[in-house]
């Protein structure tokens, strides 16, 4: 699903940011060519997410294997042995850091989502993510969402349509600006407009715009507006809404409910690289 | 303090990750080469850090012009009116999210960072960071870090010594460890040892460390330590210090703390561009 | 419209392919810090297109102005002066090439796909593009069918589904196909499924297709399917249609019309850079 | 003779063009990790060229093989089986256009010059390429000329010198101009002038011209000023000549005759992948 | 004469090399925005070269003037003001070394190449460079060896023909070499052949070499040869000929000397920015 | 020791530069996939260093392996075999002038950094590098240096304090500097200060500098001011040594010496590749 040529330059880019002159600590330490191994272990529980990223950082720095025992989108626990990495010494110590700090945040994504997710059970309500995103990590946030059971939005400005506030009032109107997003955007797109009332929800409805979002809403006013819509466009609530509200939106019967905070605020899973032994 | 060459690189690549092929709402909407402004606004309270890389991105877009009304690094609080951006319509709103989205990392950053700091108000520890930082923004996030009112730890693999468990493993001792380092690495280094016991502790002095990690241990065991150690070397607690704990490290009279989460598991600071007016 | 951080890539990587050490000609011929102006002249008739572009070659070049006579998007006759170009005379040199060769291509991108549309007067149907585009030109091709009176279809694999034969086959059935798309990908898109016959337009339309392609159907074929989706989904004929039987196709009431044709296999326009003088 | 460190970047970038984030169709549909083969079909005459290249695309996307059953640069026939690619299901089909759309406008570029070429059987002309190739895709479409039986002019500007009217006009005269050429330039090139007229034939010549391009002469023309040179300067046709014409000129006897409709105007050739199925 | 799209990627790339994460001396020194001066003088005497190189390091930094009291390629005496750079002072201080490495470089290489060629006053011999410079600053190189007042042989391996021993040994002689070069190679290339005895010479000239290489010969052998050639080759002597050779070999007649050493082995020309001062 | 991801885009770059568009001699002479070897031969005495880089030139061009014969940081002899390659024919000439430029670059450092190394024979003084590296090369050149015996002194202006005549100008005294440099830069730095005369010294170890720099001074000078400072500061000299004068000043007792010739003025070490045969 990842683009790998997207995907190295991440990770390249990483490894000169943290060994622009070589790593002075391990290479003073460690004998040129010596092998070692060491396991990935969990410290709290969650969703494990990005282990192919993991395991790419030490494939471009060489003679590395890494074997994972749990899937990728497994539900860890505290202690569990994630995996074993094994081979050149100097690299994997060089490599560490970054391939910790990339798996640690698509991990806490995950489990964030996850956490979201669970609060959805039962309902036909799916959890979206942003466009506010780490810049140049997307598509590894994007795909950590994925993974821990949540939904993409659009990747970016140029693949979805969404009419926000600024372009309703330079457009003078939501009519207007759907009306110019119809006639100047690919067919292929749907027109998805922002409303913060029933007013605009209803000139959204007769403009023939496909998602209506909802935003800033209460749970109840969105109630309404879905009750409103009646299926007539896909509903979606956003604003500032949390793991503790989500599912008072949810039960309005919303067809999607998206949060930045899923990839803007999100806590690095705590997972070590440990018992680096000399094989 | 920050090289643009760097910095230019990050914004590009933000610009083409977000907008691969254009606009496709607001060039539907906006009539090309149309002028308008809008208001940066503070929504919660906090540290403001990353003006002069949120004006970078409009900078590079071009035809737009923005004018802070705060410095950076000040507090501000919900409400206030950051500055202004006037310019070219489309550019606008082609760079608002990659500019917000690094601003508001880097105040949310500046913001925690300083919660931390002025829980050592009164006391001579300093806060530290760490290299658990997003990959390919560590430029941005340790600057953001210093705005705050932290200190920088080293920069890169490259550019400090820091003998780790994992390298005391391979070394066989602290002893070991040390001396390799010293007779491998630059003479403009400082050595530093994490550590996790008094033992440990005596040995890296014994071994003429420069820095002491004291890693893991509770305020009161780093209060020994730091009494033990007695000024022959620099003292850094390290090792899950939270807001609520960091003041009673600090009262152990140890030099430097420092935490990963000041980078790891930040909380975006909520600003936005409002008021997007024809102009 | 254009990112133009991805604009400047292209054209930089243009320069240095054209000049990797210098254009030994010009430098020994033109004395250095001179300056010359030259006109942009049509050499057939057609629509101008990448303007744009051209002063973009010669800006980043520097110390060059471009003025323009006519505007992006106008038909033009042979032997109109389109601009003229002012400025350091070694540079306008060393663009020329780059610049000549982006625009003509664009131009006749333009041209072919204004050639089309103007088959298509009076009727409701509209023309679209391919991914068959030039390798890494994508974002400037696309821009041109625009400008040309087309429309652009998904810009990348990643922003638009559509279900082809080889899909199709892997999933065994137009309804495994859809079904799973639907499932896996973001509400945000529109599912296009590719299909050859009566039976699987009314698979497509069943499995709930948001948009059907009739693939290589003959202009009956595609009227007897345009009757019998009868709104249901929105259409598309696509395969080998040419200028001489666009007009017939279009004519079969589908919405869209799309051809490769416009994008892989143009006719440079012919522009020339003519009346250098030195000022 | 390619070099591979250019055409990676080239391939790599087409990659990210197509797949900003992903294949979002296929990896709805193919299941991650199967396998699958396909077969690349010719659907027209000509002279196949790129398989080089069509192969490094899946091997930078990795876990294919790809088989050719024909010779790069031979005659191929409708219906003919080119190759067969045969790995990781999902790769293929993200790899698919990116790799057909350098195949095909490749084959097309060696099947037009193989066209100009047969017209020239039986005389010593030979034809050549220009610099009005498709920016940043020089190397190959240089190199497709070559496979269709064609021969380069220079590569760049850097590489060749050639005083067309431009440089003429700015240094007052054909005589003017090659001395300073010859004075400035590097001993290794030869001097190529672009001429109108036999007035300036003569002075090319009496200046010492290695090289004179008959430009937009009829063929009559060329013949009598092929005669003048007698020898005394490598002589070349350019100038807007066509597959109908190219044999007339050619019967001139000048040396070489130059087209940029080998690379500017070329029709792409039609090829498919077909028969894309799980193994 | 250089491609700034160049030289600004090997600009931009010394930066990040020297300051991956700020200037941390100037930056602790400087107050941010404060503005300074320097002089750039000479230290020894020579010949300037690489001025614009080093403005344009400046003018990538930004915020800052430089005025060159001396014209580039000027002869310069030690204490002479070369410059005064004014602006920015913290930019300043981040641009001087890396300024200064490319400024120092390119002057030992104009004043070395400058004494070998007033070595050759009187005499028709010009002196050449090689292709043994330093990986990726070619352009700065070849560039300087202009200015010093020496010839630039092929730039790279795609712009010339050399046959040297090792084609020769696989082709089998270079009778053969010659023949395979003659019909593979552009027509506006010329054909250079290294040689090493009088009975290569005589083969090379039998097949109608452009230019021979006279490769490790004395002068005496070269005189020998270059009577043999008698003006039907361009000459070419070559092999570790030094500042005290260089002469006697060029009394033989020979119309090219080059040197490796003029680019890889070069003295760094002193230099420094002096008398920095707030203003 | 080697960032391979920076050391691949040096190489990929230098590829670039040599080889735009192909080796036009090779493939006019090499049969298309035929094999050969060739020997890698001393011609003169010294270190070997780059082996590793030599074989990645030829990894990244693909299908050859290089053994070496001698290890890397060896002492070599004129006429000694250092190693083989063998594989593919075109690719060994494709990559013999980048990868013999960058051995012979890193062998002539490592080289005369052994020659000083050897004068300081049986004293406690280390030979330092600096700063004045080639703009781009510096992790291969600092690598070469350790490789011939030397130590490294800070890698960039990011990961050392080194207070100089313009830093103090401007902060008006030793004094100033020394504690604007303590309060804003990080713990983990050692401070380093430029003196030139008692007066600095005493300043500067008054203030608290962690090494002092004797910049300019004679051998006595030094020598007195070793025994000033006593131990209380780490001592370094520097300023035009040479391998004729450092032995005396490493009399004076200093701890480092530093020359900035070891990398801005080296003799490219004489190496070969010889005996290309096809196999």
């Amino acid at each position: 699903m990842l683009n790998y040529s997207i995907v190295d330059k991440i990770i390249k880019n990483a490894l000169e940011e943290d060994i622009p002159y070589g790593d002075i600590t391990a290479s003073s330490v460690i004998t040129s060519g010596s092998k070692a191994k060491a396991s990935l272990i969990a410290k709290e529980d969650g969703i494990i997410c990005g282990l192919p990223i993991f395991e790419r950082v030490f494939n471009l720095l060489g003679e590395i294997e890494f074997t994972a025992f749990i899937n990728e989108g497994s539900n860890i626990t505290k202690g569990d042995i994630i995996g074993e990495i094994q081979g050149n010494a100097l690299n994997i110590l060089m490599g560490e850091r970054v391939a910790l700090n990339l798996l640690q945040k698509m991990s806490g994504i995950a489990t964030l989502t996850n956490k979201y997710v669970s609060k959805l059970k039962g309902l036909n309500t799916k959890l979206l993510d942003t466009r506010k995103t780490t810049p140049n990590l997307r598509i590894l946030e994007k795909y950590a969402v994925k993974i821990g059971g949540g939904n993409n939005h659009r990747f970016s400005l140029s693949d979805g349509i969404l009419i926000k506030d600024n372009h309703i009032g330079y457009a003078g109107s939501i009519k207007n600006a759907i009306a110019l997003a119809k006639s100047n955007c690919s067919f292929v797109r749907k027109i998805e407009v922002e409303t913060e009332s029933k007013e605009e929800v209803l000139e959204a409805l007769d403009a023939g715009a496909d998602i209506i979002m909802l935003d800033n809403m209460t749970p109840s006013q969105a109630k309404e507006m879905v009750e409103l819509i009646a299926g007539r466009a896909i509903t979606e609530c956003s604003g500032n809404i949390t793991l503790e509200t989500v599912r008072s939106y949810a039960l309005s019967g919303v067809d999607f409910i998206s949060s930045g905070e899923l990839t803007h605020s999100v806590k690095a899973f705590d997972i070590s690289l440990k018992n680096f032994t000399r094989i």
